[in-house]
């Protein structure tokens, strides 16, 4: 039984599992600060254009959300975030307990826009109410759309305008970076919002992200907040390692190129079936609607997850591909798909 | 230039890499509920006798630690520590940040007694200070001694009479458990404490710790907090195909004994040449009181850190050994020590 | 000009002054241990019916919220309110600031029902997401409104059935339970929640809110809490006093019952005027809809705040009564509310 | 009996209670922002010197403690206090659940020291460790000793150069300010303090301190934070109106050099007696040394505090007096204590 439920399945690309193997008798020193993690942080540094960023490597996502948001706001400060923003719903409050609201606002196909953060801030006005000081965005969204180099540029403006902090949460950047649409580079990244994070994790790395800090004001001391969350790994070059294999040539834009062809392919059987889908399928994860009498068919040989009920008779479903994913798993689900919904 | 800084300077064994390249290609279910996280808690399980344990495989320690000690206390409750605690000195305030105040008690070679405790609750009488509900402890402690099974007996017992939750870091079990003056096993810590973690980071593994729970009362939704201090690894398996290597024979312990029959070399070596230690040496790390003078020369060939101005002429200094400690590295260090201090 | 802006513009009832006066030079214990407190308690307790009710009075509301909802939940847990809450708009984040989520539900006349909380525990299943386990109401609700006996027995089943906290916020409950619609009293209350306040501040008192906790669960160690959160009153007596003068005798229902009178007159002019409402007028707070052009000639002799824009002519703004709100005042507004609406 | 317990026994000066009831059917602005709250801020101002402040009001002293402390350290950073300071020890870990650590350092009489705070910076030096960014004093001390200006111009002085905020925390500052040895003024803390607060609870209100900030970058948004912690009163007027009547004239002075005349006639009479002192006698807190035998009978006559055990035979015992404290029973406590140790 092949599994479409998610890019986290599988362990690490052979190149990362190789130089973990080759160093790993090295005597390195710890806390991140070895020559593995300094030379990733030069490769992806020079991928960011002439922005100077402090680059941390952090063991998981919801760890580097939840750091970056209580690091830079006050008290009384929160977060404004898609509705469907993986803050708001599937990190079991963790920004909550750092002591800040995550100002949920509805939005459509998982993006933010300069209107929706204008309503926010109209809303929120003295000190009755929390005040809005960062902005969260992920891309790919949670609905596997991406943001447009136009749209960032419109984000970016209206928070510098305003004073807010903007990040972009990449637990599947690789995906959006990659995908057909994308016309963003990790340089527009370091320009245009002040922090952002390269997911590992979702893209071949055992474990991983890569925080980009850009905004001066956001860089200091940032390993003592690393530290005080149990995020600063004894064995920090175990992350520079994997970051190193990813970056030291196209390796890591290769691995969410594959994911997303892998998707696309997917995509295709299902636009010729005439199915519908949830949000515009761009990426690696695709939302297609299914009648429901199906998806029990479809349980028996693949897994996947049930994302929303549609009507009494359909329901949106979720296919994610990896970098592990094989052509012959998605050969098979296109053929069950065809023999099954023709 | 060999190293004897810490115990996390090298990667992992090679069995655990070569069980993590060997199945690096499976799909596994994410979060911890996968096949080698099952078999590595059953085999942990196996070793703590008749207890009915829980077992969660977590990233970090600083992150177990503020996991554990936030999961169980109400907001006005604390927890009592050796001054020389990890949790008190070296964890960036990561417990306070949960919302706990952690009482540091002076103690003698990092342990804490049963009169300590409980001349913590004498004076923590009413509501106008915080009230103590969990004692922690580190086996072996920050200064490599460690606690007999008549001591712990004492700390439990005066622990359950007094309705104070006893967990106990074990970040250098393996060295602990593995020491000529020891008599606890990990049976005998299911037993006595609430809850203690088998740390595996300074003992062979890339990363990880197995927290144990057995009081029943803080079983309830453990994964919730797990996931909210973002400590629920999207690849979980990761950390159980490391614990699966490590305990599914004698590995741990092995790594354990080897680390400590490193040091034991050291201390000999030491104690022949008549120098004194600021804790009495036991374990993995060492504590002997050097001329100060003699540390510049010893710094051109090795590394350790220095721990304590004794007196003007005089500094503790600390020596580390690890799983991955070469006969050959003690060899060199013994041999230099020799000839530099007769 | 005369203000309906709010039900805290006046200083207390001259009773409550006398008695703060003539005790004024007694000696009495520090932090509510003292016989003033005693006596208040003690006439609260007997409203209460056969309940063996914790009562401690808290300096304010959004104190009292914030500890209560702090106090009872464990780190991963949130609690369910209506989405006009004032937990959820108007502490700035207060709850959250303590580490807890606030699930915040769209609800209809400021009211939660079961149907709403089960959907919150419905959507809420797994360790991904923060967990209910309280539910946060207000009577009268801050659109003005008041829960029935029968809709909170209603509540009250299905917060039992479920394990969830049931928490009442009696800003406003003297208006609540002194309005014409009512049909709870405060042994009801006692009996269908876990714990409620009295408010004072909004009733005549200078300060102060009266906590009831009922649970039995609830009530270990409540002081420490206080005092934590800063709302353990050196002078506790101060609260004492004033809820001794509140419910020695009537007074408390007296106030309420007055406020209720002078909001119904000016309810009673707005429906001759056809006037419509935001939400059926009950209570102290009316949400007439008006039009905006009116607005301006209504503030050069009024106070009120505008709570929502309706469409491009019409408002709903708010008219608050009170304890000290005067007969003169009421026909002042009466009579402009007719000139100028006719 | 007559109670030396502490400084908030009794109510309010009369002449606080006379504009409290004269007031009282006013219709001020809630939150504070009425126009007593404006005139008694521009009276503190006066006194301030030439001092840009930004003054609050606030219901209590632990509140005030934490508000300003959670509200200028970033996550990681931490306070540094005397072992014997109110935040460290008498507020159940108010500070520690705003997320910060005390770094509480042994000193003499109750006072920091350049000297001390230096060394707390050299042991926190790392990211592994809290950051020190804070100091914390109160005057008069908790032992009842005041700071010379000399002695705060050197704090002040170390503060400044190593980026540290300066907080004192003046619960006492109304003896503290008008006791023989001292030769401090408002408008030195103002220039030599970054915040402070004037306390109004325990010389005379009913509750309020006047928290005074001075430094730029820790005025904005205050009135936010306020709001969060549940400090923000609704009748913040009530505040206003004791702080006017405080300091329309000398009163605020006039009752701190009432309690340390009280306190005076005490300590000759012990002096006298040849009784020693836990702390030099200098304020309205007096800490004499006395034999345990004698304070069963003491305790027949008088209210006090046992502070700490000497020895077997003798106790530091604890005497407070107030701007209530009557003649009368200053000289009945002298008397019996003339008798009963000659």
């Amino acid at each position: 039984m092949y599994s479409f439920m998610n890019d986290y399945s599988e362990g690490a690309h052979k190149r990362i599992l190789e130089l973990l193997a080759s160093t790993s008798l090295e005597q390195n020193n710890g806390y991140g600060e070895d020559k593995h993690t300094k030379q990733a942080k030069k490769y992806i540094n020079n991928l960011l254009g002439p922005v100077e960023a402090d680059i941390h490597l952090i063991p998981g996502g919801t760890q580097t959300n939840l750091l970056v948001i209580s690091a830079f706001l006050r008290p009384h400060q929160c977060v404004i975030a898609a509705d469907t923003g993986h803050i708001n719903v599937h990190e079991t409050g963790a920004i909550e307990a750092t002591g800040h609201k995550v100002l949920a606002m509805p939005c459509i196909d998982g993006k933010l826009t300069p209107e929706v953060i204008l309503q926010a801030l109209k809303t929120h006005s003295d000190e009755h109410m929390v005040q809005p000081k960062m902005v969260y965005i992920s891309n790919t969204t949670e609905l596997g759309t991406i943001y447009s180099k136009a749209e960032l540029i419109q984000l970016s403006k209206v928070c510098r305008e305003r004073g807010l902090i903007l990040y972009l949460d990449g637990a599947r950047l690789a995906s959006a970076l990659t995908c057909k649409e994308n016309d963003l580079t990790l340089s527009d990244l370091a320009d245009l919002t002040d922090a952002f994070y390269i997911g590992g994790t979702k893209n071949g790395a055992l474990l991983g992200e890569a925080l980009v800090l850009t905004k001066e004001e956001l860089k200091e001391d940032f390993r003592f907040l690393i530290k005080q969350r149990g995020a600063l790994m004894a064995k920090g070059f175990i992350l520079g390692i994997q970051f190193e294999a990813l970056f030291e040539d196209d390796l890591y834009f290769t691995l969410g190129r594959h994911s997303n062809a892998m998707a696309k392919e997917i995509e295709r059987a299902l636009q010729e079936l005439g199915v519908s889908f949830l949000a515009p399928p761009m990426t690696n994860q695709l939302f297609p609607i299914l009648p429901i009498h199906l998806l029990k068919e479809l349980e028996k040989e693949f897994t996947f997850s049930v994302q929303k009920e549609i009507d009494e008779k359909h329901s949106a479903i979720r296919f994610v591909t990896s970098w592990a994913t094989t052509q012959e798993s998605v050969a098979a689900l296109c053929s069950f798909l065809k023999k099954t919904l023709t």
